[in-house]
């Protein structure tokens, strides 16, 4: 397998899913549809909705009610980066070296793309009940999408690091591991668990796949710090040291950096050893999670 | 039938409802919770709700599923009440006589109470499928409501409505009902179709639902605008003729008092009409229907 050639083909065929799900630009509203447009189609790997369709490949899923729930997957993630751009959250200006979306459509109507786009996931995702012919399983996806989402899933995860970021970036161990296990993580176990509900996987499954969802999320934030200390400015192409420039708190300040890349190591480990222990294997899905986890930029 | 009384107690029902489902205030993400318990409990007469369930009930329903659902309508209500108010939006300081939730918690967590209460109304939508026994139905229900809250629903003419601000206010007769049509009309359809779809309304009943609901939202806001010009200021608890003085296109403006109360006559004739149109009654609906396009204040 070429991993970057299979990865390549896959976002394609992803990005041709999100776009059927997307809005027109038309009617009295169009302003709002050209703005959640915008955010969708600023490019990017379309890493959670990929992670989701290869869990539902590994459980053996051959059908098409998946298709609404991936455009939906990526229509959260895009909601949540418009309204964390926004000036009272992290006022960012840039995001993928395009301006963002408050900066190009003023701020009224970024806060009202973000509702349109979490509102829209959900419309989409509820489509997979025309399509699919399980509705009760739907109905279970469906739940888990929602609650990953929510404020016991990324939504509480951004408060806990607004607030952090309030106080000066200073946190406890506890903390730092819940907001990336909820702001990081939560949307990777949506991915992986919502996809293997789809495939109609069981309990003990859909609990590994929770834990491996954490531990993937967990350690690419922890690598996430390594590299702000090791890593090569030109390969990141972003400043490194900036974490101990603004004093901030991160696992590498905590544990120290051996500890750090010890327990990154444990962490990737468990989560590449939990997807290979089901009857069947997904080797794309472990390459692509070995890519993130092991990533120098 | 005593309506102040019946409708007294169907509040006191629904909040009970409500609150079931509203989240425990602890955990590091705490104070997003208080923001949206806060802004949920800040009172109301619970109308989106109260509508669901009398929809419900006239077309047999007799099960709890129906309840997350009541939940859900009022949070996705009290979402849109702070994102409305947020400082680039409405930039109102009180709703209801309380400080609106960015002034007691800052516009970071209100933005952040609001996309909490969205993503949490589908998550609590979504319980329903514990609860009921026919899932395809429930799954029904959720993409009608899903749709009602989003850009082809409420957000859209909260879209709409904030450019025509933008422009000074002059807006055509078409754009103007379709502001009424989707930010006022769209909830109350809303509630009245996912209450009937989840009794197993047909689909005859459910397009009847959805133009009473029409008629009703429309007939609502443009007592507003009669009221705005022949209101007694006391009964009202807010000055009138603020329409005129801020150059405001109103229903009344476009096509004056007289054809204006005619036509407000009119729909809420058909909404009456419509209700009654069913093998079943519900007085309670009728009464609380009539109340509310009739009102004087």
């Amino acid at each position: 397998m070429n991993f970057k050639e299979e990865q390549s083909k896959r976002i394609l065929e992803i990005e041709e899913i999100i776009r059927r799900y997307l809005p027109k630009e038309e009617g009295w509203q169009k302003t709002v549809l050209q703005a959640m447009n915008y955010s969708v189609l600023a490019g990017g790997k379309r890493l959670r909705p990929m992670l989701m369709k290869e869990s539902y490949t590994l459980f053996g899923g051959r059908g098409r009610e998946i298709e609404p729930f991936l455009a939906a997957m990526e229509m959260v993630h895009t909601y949540s980066l418009i309204h964390d751009d926004l000036p009272a959250m992290d006022n960012d200006e840039y995001r993928r070296g395009r301006k963002t979306t408050h900066v190009v459509f003023g701020e009224a109507m970024a806060i009202l793309a973000g509702d349109g786009l979490l509102n829209l996931a959900f419309e989409t995702a509820a489509k997979a009940f025309e399509i699919g012919d399980d509705p009760a399983r739907i109905g279970r996806a469906l739940s888990v999408f929602a609650q990953k989402a929510g404020v016991y899933g990324m939504i509480g995860g951004q408060t806990a690091d607004i607030e952090a970021e309030d106080r000066g970036g200073q946190v406890s161990q506890e903390l730092l591991l819940f907001i990336h296990a909820h702001k990081t993580a939560a949307l990777i176990q949506s991915a992986l668990v919502t996809g293997a509900t789809l495939a109609g996987a069981d309990k003990e499954a859909l609990d590994k796949l929770e834990k491996a969802g954490y531990d993937i999320g967990v350690a690419f934030q922890i690598q996430d710090d390594i590299l702000d200390i090791t890593g090569n400015e030109q390969e990141l192409g972003k400043p490194t040291g900036s974490d101990e420039k603004n004093h901030k708190t991160t696992y590498v300040t905590l544990k120290g950096l051996a500890q750090a890349q010890a327990d990154q190591k444990t962490l990737s480990e468990e989560a590449v050893a939990l997807l290979r222990s089901f009857p069947s294997r997904n080797l794309f899905l472990e390459e692509l999670v070995n890519s993130l986890i092991t990533r120098n930029r």
